[in-house]
């Protein structure tokens, strides 16, 4: 009785004709370009055991993907019942066919939404679904999507490869051993890369500082029991990273602010923190000093800096409690760069050699102040769309207006910055039909001539993003 | 000569022709679907005395509205020569035909303003002008709204039925005794419902506080000498307004500040307030506590929660003391959510029976920080575009920005939040165009199927607006 | 081999073809309106010496122009490289040809920008260049702008002619003798006029102030000894500059802070100046209170009054001192108007003699603040769109966020704000055409009437900065 449940050829076009056609034009010829993964947040187990499997359609769909239950919480589902994991024993819910009858139940909060479009693709496209999901068919379709999760096609690896990713990127502690990247080199598997993020330690605040230094400390076969053992530490971890093929580092904060602390403020503030003793603003402070220190570092031996700024981390303490982190409860505030960044820029702002990606959830600085000092400095370039603006409005706003100050050679090309391991080719997918669509509306618009608007579709869709994390 | 005034039947669709078919097939759906106004400022004496009438046509359309007069104040014209009653004594302009030519006269102001397009709508749909206003057919055009207005059609209670309208929510003082709903619901009116508005008690700093609190003691019929006489006077008259028929509560402040007083504290707070003692901070402070305890008293006995955040009142203090309030000089602030509201939402925010409706004039913080809000806690939900941006572009701002983080079931649909009478209509029918308009764009550009974009359409036109207020 | 360079006739208007159809008649009735330029960076001497001439084809389009240079430094291009003058005596690139091959090597770094837009005019339909540039034939076509240059359409006033402008504003700094504007005017050019900018002065930490204010002090044949006769020089000068033509002043300010100082006050904190013993604060309030000064003298004397608002300037301190100021590093911040301009506007904003014209680089505050401001206060009109937002887009957002509220009668029309000469026509050009555009588009989704979309072309054209800037 339904309709086939397809997705529109041209979805992510402006419906006037002439751009509709010079936008599918420029998308065909980028469609199938590798995809370059340099940010985000797949398991390195998922590729590096070679037994891993997806799971359960709500494993692999549901349970680790907070873009989707957040959503289902908002409207009053508890994410108990969605079987997202407790940390303080509360029983979830098991039966992963009834998380997904739940989940159906509530698709169409998804309605006009990028989790909807990409929920879309990957059951159509990736899965052969042929009914829009409702709480009538789930059932159904688990049973065909359990299926195909059993044949081999949807074997990680075999999926990687299938998703013709070039190179992927995950994020990892600095004490990780990295044995899965280990081994994936061994086996051929070279463009899977690590990405060496600190915050665990560098952020004195952090849930579980003293663990994670004490891993830190082992992984460096030493004890940490100064600022300065903590910086030759990450100096070392930095190079293991890199030897293992980390071409980036990333940080995140709450606000960008940068300071250069004297080395005798910086070691009485770890001391604090060894203590657990910190003042008020130590752990701000020590955060500002580090961008400091990890700017003059990527100097030094070349990774590409990231900076992730504005989310205030886990704002639901109760659900914090209960489920822990990264359970959708982050929310952005207002932020300001152009003061906080000036004590690093002008350290380092000048120098060529460093890559300094700006990643930010406040729309309103796009065109503020981060297109400003991208078109300034050398140092500086503007990753993609992050987070909530990772979306079809979103990349719109970020192409309006970014480009026009910034030009499109100061910025970073495209991330999915995804745990969601099945998506990534879908969220590449929306931004080669957004960014497409873009360029067909300045061509049209007699802004750019069709020849630039070819290379530049190139540039946003693969050659950019190689280029500036230096994957190439 | 002049050419017909018409208004286009395709106003506020994108021309380009597949879109503008699909809007006009979404909008010819629910163009006739009774009006839901559960936020507005209608004197409730206007159809609970069945004498009242809508006055001449400077009474209807210009005198009693900021929206209109700001404008041509703004261009140097004196509030004296529209009418506009002072407060201090001074002299105004008593003639309607003169404040109308006055008017007419600077009609052109509102070109390209949605002040224009509703007046357009009210004069040529409502009344039958012909020629669009000018200085030269002012008179004329005035004797036939004068005419019109005479007859029995243009009764507000007649207007009323005409509108189709099926509930509306008045805003009303906590000491209003609320006769005119009660006879009204004696009279068969129960659709028309008052809102409880506590802010001229809540805020310590309001003029006339000792006023509106001997005011609120005498209609609970008490001495309200300490901070919990206060509050059990506010719990009482809650429940007064709950028993008349109001489903919802409404506060404004110039920030979302939050926060939670212990008892002592707030009664000292209250004393010194008592005492004409006040000292810095103490309003504030008083306000952020007030919101947790409305939050409190909400979660209580249901009444829905509406929060109007980030305009600074009569910010021409001449003109205040001169005409008194709501003369068109409030001015938005930057509004911040994020932590402004942890207090409250961390109280109150993940229990789904609370509905906490949040208005804002800062749009940097939709897709920043409103919609990642909604979209997570089950109790947030948005209220539409207010005041300035209740318009075609503030409404398809508030489209693009808002719905891909929260979706539209964490929306509370359109409220009209006027106190002109005769332009419910035309707001309402704006908000119904857009609104198809952006769902037509989204399913020409293959993000929505048209089944969906029709249930959207009846969501946002009536359905989710008598859900999120608890009219059904 | 190459196609012909051409620009697209219709460009900057949206390819639906009823609008643009619709927009091209609008912009064909006002395209060849003469220009009024009042505010813009030009030197006077261009003009003001008979034998000034535009120099070599770098010297006219690279070198003085921070828009062109800061995109090139931004991708590691050193501005020694670029021909920019140095300040401490390190030597720079002085072969025109060396530097204008650099340049188009990384002409393709413009794409999809305003910069790319008007160089693509100037050097097509200017200088009659047929192929986009590129390293490849950057040299012949230095030899064709060469030749160009050394005709005698070529001369600056001949060309000044050429580019039909009606008048001219120039900003200087209130000890210039306006020598040039003097014997320009005694040739007959009464349309090149001065505007008074006192930032030198007024901003006590600006560099050089001391010689600033000698040199002020020189001018005015007297010594200032004190915060009076700095107030009677400003007088003074104000004087004489309405005397050689101006009718407006600027000022520029990282925030728009306003307050008002006692006499005293204002004296002690000069005072100090005058010694060099400022403290915290000092030139931040003196700077509040001189807005408040200026704005009384402009209530005084009839000039128009302008802030420029939110450039933090210089950012890039290494740079500021190899090359000095204005060489593209001055990044913006956010702006807050509501409560920094209270104190200004509660003493003057009721004025309608005073004209008071607001830029801002914070988008977000458009329809935030700065509408609401200007739709209400009569004394406030917005310029428009600033630097970075000079452009397609940042003029659509400007029409789109501003307009709704403030009304088109509140703006102040267009100002090229340029110091290079030769993209004065292109940069009214793109107004002319986003303007229609966006006219256009009001009229087909029926906002707007055509008659009415007519008028209004003329007024965002030609005949509102005209009124505003007090020019007719």
């Amino acid at each position: 009785m339904a309709t086939k449940w397809t997705l529109d050829p041209d979805r992510c076009f402006a419906p006037e004709p002439a751009r509709r056609k010079l936008a599918r034009q420029l998308y065909d010829a980028v469609k199938n370009l590798p995809l370059v993964c340099p940010h985000g947040h797949v398991s390195p187990a998922l590729l590096g055991d070679p037994n891993a499997s997806l799971g359960s359609p709500a494993e692999l769909l549901i349970i680790p993907d907070h873009y989707v239950f957040r959503m289902l919480y908002s409207q009053g589902v508890r994410l108990e019942d969605l079987g997202v994991p407790s940390q303080d024993g509360s029983v979830v819910e098991s039966d992963p066919r009834r998380i997904w009858q739940r989940f159906a139940e509530h698709f169409y909060l998804f309605r006009a939404t990028p989790t909807g479009l990409w929920l879309a693709d990957v059951l159509v496209n990736l899965f052969g679904v042929e009914e829009k999901l409702t709480g009538e068919n789930a059932q159904p379709i688990y049973d065909q999507l359990e299926k195909q999760l059993a044949r081999p096609e949807f074997k990680p690896r075999t999926m990687f490869k299938q998703f013709n990713i070039e190179v992927l990127c995950t994020t990892d502690a600095p004490w990780d051993s990295l044995e899965y990247h280990q081994s994936l080199q061994r086996e051929g598997f070279g463009n899977i890369r690590p990405t060496f993020r600190p915050d665990g330690v560098i952020n004195l605040l952090a849930p579980g500082w003293h663990e994670n230094l004490a891993r830190l400390a082992e992984v460096c076969r030493t004890d940490i029991t100064s600022y300065n053992h903590f910086l030759k530490c990450l100096e070392d971890r930095r190079a293991f990273f890199k030897q293992t093929g980390a071409t980036a580092t990333d940080q995140a904060a709450l606000t960008a602010y940068t300071t250069r602390l004297s080395q005798p403020e910086a070691e009485t503030i770890f001391s604090r923190a060894l203590r657990g003793q910190l003042e008020k603003d130590d752990a701000h402070r020590f955060a500002g000093h580090m961008f400091m220190e990890m700017a003059r570092m990527s100097l030094e031996d070349g990774l590409v800096m990231q900076m992730h700024i504005g989310s205030y981390r886990n704002h639901n303490e109760a659900l914090f409690s209960q489920f822990g982190a990264d359970k959708g409860a982050d929310i952005p505030i207002a932020t300001e760069w152009t003061q906080n960044l000036h004590p690093l820029l002008k350290a380092y702002g000048n120098d060529s050699r460093l890559r300094l990606i700006l990643f930010c959830l406040d729309e309103g600085s796009y065109s503020r102040e981060l297109a400003p000092l991208a078109g300034h400095y050398p140092a500086v370039f503007l990753g993609p769309p992050w987070w909530f603006h990772d979306s079809v409005n979103g990349m719109q706003r970020y192409f309006d207006r970014v480009i026009e100050t910034a030009g499109l050679y100061n910025t970073a090309g495209f991330n999915d910055d995804t745990r969601a391991f099945a998506s990534i080719p879908t969220r590449h997918d929306v931004w080669r039909r957004v960014a497409c669509n873009w360029l067909a509306g300045l061509v049209l618009g007699g802004q750019l001539d069709e020849a630039d608007a070819h290379e530049m579709a190139q540039d946003c869709a693969y050659r950019q993003a190689k280029r500036v994390y230096k994957l190439d």
